[in-house]
């Protein structure tokens, strides 16, 4: 199964599956700052990349809806989309989300006070996306309404919401969309979901070690040891960090660890990355390797720990020092994440006693008092998402997948079960964050790549469609 | 068929068949003025209209999406939504429109710079709808999302598109939606269409003349008198203006003759009624019998044209003089509607040789001109409401009613083909504009009739659908 399953993606594909980096121009459109007003005319320049090597003039637009971060990081992490755009003959583009990479509305000052940063939001970046889909169909000549390309969204995380999205409220630019791991449920699931998820990775990651029991004891180690000056200067010594740990770091240290765990559960992939950080194949697996703890005691718990930490901080051995203000390098930009967290994106989070973290209730009355400290923004609308994009009421949607994998912790607020004919989940029962979004790789199991015949398959009903009822048209 | 049609009703609809005022608690929301930004947090109070008195806890919502006016004029005038709510056992709500009637989001200065109506933005006003039915579910005690009402959205000409819109944008929000006379389509089809139709409903309106040919023939006679000033003092006495006409007044006479035949058209309806202005039965008609032209020279024909504007300017024999800046009364409010058909609800309009109008083409760059004069606001989005709204292209929508007459120029706009199993077209040959969200009259066609029937029927298996597929309940 796995090999005919295998052989098919290989016909589909081509034979250029090297890892090397994608190719695009890039390009930026002029977009309004705000589409859902008239109280200004401000606009600024949305950055996208553009392939149209393997285009033809009837070939679809893949279009890759940016998410929380710089778009080439995603561009350069999406093989998948890459890959199948030959077969389809289709243009390529990844838009960026606006207030990422370089698609500052405000430039330097975008982020210094709501009346920039306030614009921030989901459906002004819909409606970026819309914008520019509307200025690349004008582009490829189609001013006649009927003669447009059809448009396929793609998007993991966050931009997989924003993918399914796309399609939800702009079904006539978006023909149809794919989500890979997209959690467009996470505001209305348990609040210990992703916790419990990280949970079982590391649970199930070592053979010699229960490796989430090990995390968990090791929570009031660190507590023990950072309680004292002395403490913290042992472990900024220990772990080298950058700046040392004073006694209001702390939260930041433990905020920073609890990210570090889900990151790597995350990124679990089965060979080497360079996504949210460079690691090996496998990394929790390598990091629960370093983990072989035989003594409780707080000192060589936290040795060992900082040790097996290394696997994420610095695998390349490039790594001066810890800097334990940034959980992710690479593209992702955290800085703006928070505040779409804290406005509109707004997903309870906890840990249980189950958990192999501290435990920690999710209280929204803090969540909310630390995001006006930092944004000067007050949350009136907790619900906002919901409301906005119907939560998990999903019955009048069409054209859509959700990709999802259960090792993934994001998992728990995806879409999990087919909801109707055209919107489709596929589950991956062993895999982590969109690695089907990846590039084809030997080591990717078997159910990943089912997912993206899957996905071509299904892809190709949509355009086929499209091209019989709209165009009167044969695509093949 | 008109008899068992018309039995039929009368057991759905009860036995009150009074025209006389529906009665309701006025309310109030506060909603955000920007749901689409985090710039500011103000909020502004809007209105809404409720009544329970047929409602029981399992009954749907109908909910008006109101119109470029004060939202009793239309809870007054769909007396359609009262008559068949106590056999739906529903809440009657009808919720106005932001910058209409009392709903004002910045009081007296609201209109007074683009800072402050720049919020005046069809999005905002479908997020205020939702924001305020989840107000209501809530206070339904429908905190848990699985046990809300199903809500209908209703809507009449621009309240139509709204309720189709509302059903697009948010099918979480709103089960399904009955827009009549709805143009959504009026921002792609010819421009002429709505002057064709005026031209075809004034030509058949009259068995002693052509009433649209003395009509066409009446411009270049009115040119002709208001070239000179003592032909415009002539105008002004004959016709009982308020203001003496200057000679910069002449556009505004033009377009508000223009005006004035539109509206006759559209509520040409066949019993009297008071919605643009209180008029006799078939106005068009009444209207067309003042003009047995048999003279075409100017003055005689400028005499008998201002004897029959009486029709539609005094029918009551209150009114002492013609007010040419205003042309309907009651709730409509044409000043802030001018603002929406400045920027979003860009509507080509023209008419040809063909029409009883003089001929006049499409000018966007004058119209352009025209609005920033007004409004200072640079329109640079003239498809806006299309890439917002997705025009044509209905294929993903679902559970919407269209109904049109065809003798109402707006029908030209309208969408007049089933677009799919659940999107309803209802056609109705001999009627004008939203005659079938009127309370019932002996004087309705049976067309009116058969549509009022089939929206029930409809709306009555939506209702069914939902009860069995969320709440596993049985509704009759």
């Amino acid at each position: 199964m796995k090999c005919s399953v295998l052989f098919i993606e290989i016909l589909i594909f081509g034979i250029n599956f090297s890892s090397g980096e994608y190719v695009y121009n890039v390009n930026y459109v002029d977009v309004p700052v705000d589409h859902f007003s008239f109280t200004n005319n401000a606009t600024f320049k949305l950055r996208y990349l553009i392939n149209s090597s393997y285009w033809n003039n009837d070939g679809p637009i893949f279009f890759y809806t940016g998410n929380e971060g710089d778009i080439n990081t995603f561009a350069q992490n999406s093989g998948f989309i890459w890959e199948i755009a030959p077969s389809f003959k289709a243009l390529i583009v990844f838009c960026e989300h606006r207030y990422y990479g370089t698609s500052l509305p405000f430039g330097d000052k975008s982020f210094s006070d709501p009346i920039y940063v306030g614009y921030l939001h989901s459906a002004q970046a819909l409606a970026d996306f819309v914008y520019v889909i509307d200025h690349i169909q004008t582009l490829n000549g189609n001013g006649e309404d009927d003669s447009k390309n059809p448009v396929i969204a793609f998007g993991g995380s966050y931009g997989g919401m924003l993918s399914s999205w796309l399609r939800m409220k702009y079904p006539s630019s978006v023909l149809g969309a794919v989500a890979s791991s997209a959690p467009i449920l996470q505001f209305e699931t348990p609040c210990d979901v992703f916790s419990s998820i990280v949970t079982s990775v590391f649970r199930t990651s070592s053979e010699t070690n229960d490796c989430a029991d090990v995390i968990k004891k090791s929570w009031s180690a660190l507590r023990n040891v950072t309680g004292s000056a002395e403490g913290r200067q042992w472990l900024t010594k220990t772990w080298k960090l950058c700046d040392t740990l004073k006694d209001n770091d702390v939260e930041v240290l433990f905020n920073w660890l609890q990210d570090v765990y889900g990151n790597l559960a995350m990124v679990n992939y089965p060979y080497p990355t360079s996504f949210l950080s460079t690691l090996p194949a496998n990394p929790v697996k390598a990091f629960c390797s370093k983990l072989p703890v035989t003594t409780h005691k707080p000192k060589p718990l936290i040795e060992e720990l900082g040790r097996a930490l290394n696997i994420y901080t610095n695998y390349t051995k490039q790594t001066k020092c810890v800097n334990i203000t940034k959980s992710s390098w690479g593209g992702i930009d955290d800085f703006a994440w928070n505040f779409q967290a804290c406005t509109e994106m707004i997903m309870p989070m906890c840990s249980t006693k189950r958990d192999m973290f501290e435990e920690q209730a999710w209280n929204y009355t803090k969540f909310s008092q630390d995001c006006y400290e930092v944004w000067k923004v007050h949350i009136a609308r907790p619900n906002l998402a919901i409301r906005e994009y119907g939560g998990k009421h999903l019955a009048a949607a069409s054209n859509i997948i959700f990709t999802n994998g259960l090792m993934d912790p994001w998992s728990g607020g995806g879409v999990l079960q087919n909801v109707s004919r055209s919107v489709y989940a596929i589950v991956m029962p062993d895999t982590a964050h969109h690695l089907d979004l990846r590039g084809y790789n030997i080591a990717d199991p078997p159910s990943v790549l089912n997912a993206r015949y899957h996905i071509q398959v299904v892809i190709r009903k949509w355009i086929r469609t499209y091209y019989r009822e709209y165009l009167n048209m044969y695509y093949h």
